[in-house]
């Protein structure tokens, strides 16, 4: 790895998914080593902290609702920042091919010949269950999963989506807070039964961290009682009933 | 983090998927303060030596269809070393809880009262893709993925499990060199038609990775014509499509 990173190119770098000691070692490289940083809202302040004082810093917003740079600025960013020689690190929340828009910035930049390089990060679909001591496949319980984001759906759509998802042994939903009346209905609608176990985990894996287990039917109600809000994952399964057995085993964060 | 990792305490680590500097900042942190280590037989070399000289390195095996220690003799030996006041690191392939049997593992020392704690890692599931220039999502495209494995699937029951995922945007198969023909029968039984771009993943993330394009229909001919080797990941769905954009844009490793 010597002479790396690049000048000149850009690495679409994974943050994982809140806790910043689960970057990984070959992100936070990239992190320490480069002149530009354009980062998501979401990722955490410590994380771009560890960038050099002279990197320039670019908040690229991407919050639900919130203001943020339109994808084909994020793209002319990243370019011109390439052009120049720099050293540019795109830093997503959680993969940047998990639900992250990496897969459109690689697209964008292939198309212009800058060299760009994938560095993936650990997901919140996995990483915010388990650390809620939640593991997604479990020996006699589960043994595949299925991961969907409710972000930009509409009702129909995601009603749909669900549908189209099966009966998994795990279901994930990521950036859901906003839609889950509507998407226990879609569930209810589907092949899953109303006393299915679900975990709503609200900043998982940072000492924030709240977790809150009911059932599929009344999730929405529980949740709005609770007040959860965004960012959460709901975990929807046998698994979630793994907690209990686990949660007390496990040494304080 | 102070007096972290603590002594008496199990960590589950996940090494991530292949490439050793994807593992993260804070596993890494475990595995170099670790007094006892039990790793996976496929996690990288290069990791296990980052443990100290004085460390016990315990081999657990784990690969299809080899010998391996039984997962009654790790528990065993996790309990034992965390008894007599060691840092113990449990290091696993991708991540603990992600067909890892970290969550077995995590429920039988929760049974016996020790300190345990998990620490994520990298998925194989979504970054060997990755690596290969395959996002699991992509806009307009894939909003949604499902992944199984089919490590210990009898036929029969590999078509029921692929059946009941419905019909997911991308679906990923871990583990399924050995069950290639029944994997693609049970996916044309599915929903999937014979023209769905596949693409086979050996070895990924590192720097033997070996990537086959193809479609859905005649796959395990090609795998085979290709002599495609275990561990390799299967990619299903129009995202695989992606990899031709992608792939001149990366710079080599």
């Amino acid at each position: 790895m010597s002479g790396w990173p690049r000048p000149g190119t850009v690495y679409l770098v994974g943050a994982g998914p809140g806790d910043p000691d689960l970057i990984t070692v070959k992100g936070l490289r990239c992190l320490e080593a480069a002149d530009v940083v354009i980062h998501d809202r979401l990722v955490a302040p410590e994380l771009v902290a560890r960038a050099r004082p002279s990197a320039v810093r670019v908040n690229a917003g991407k919050r639900p609702g919130g203001p943020s740079m339109p994808q084909e600025e994020i793209h002319r960013v990243m370019v011109a920042a390439a052009r120049s020689g720099a050293v540019v690190v795109r830093l997503h929340g959680g993969d940047p091919f998990v639900f992250g828009r990496g897969g459109e910035e690689m697209v964008a930049l292939a198309s212009t010949g800058i060299p760009v390089e994938v560095v993936p990060g650990v997901s919140s679909a996995h990483a915010v269950p388990a650390c809620a001591g939640i593991p997604l496949t479990h020996r006699g319980l589960a043994r595949s999963f299925a991961v969907l984001t409710a972000r930009t759906c509409q009702e129909g759509s995601l009603q749909a989506q669900v549908a189209a998802l099966g009966r998994p042994d795990t279901l994930v939903a990521l950036m859901a807070v906003g839609v889950l009346e509507a998407l226990e209905e879609a569930l209810l609608e589907s092949s899953w039964t109303g006393g299915t176990p679900i975990a709503l985990v609200e900043r998982g894996t940072t000492p924030e961290q709240r977790v809150v287990v009911t059932r599929l039917e009344g999730m929405a109600r529980v949740a709005e009682a609770a007040g959860i809000r965004s960012p959460a994952t709901v975990v929807v399964g046998d698994v979630v009933a793994l907690r209990a057995a686990i949660h007390t085993a496990r040494s304080p964060p």
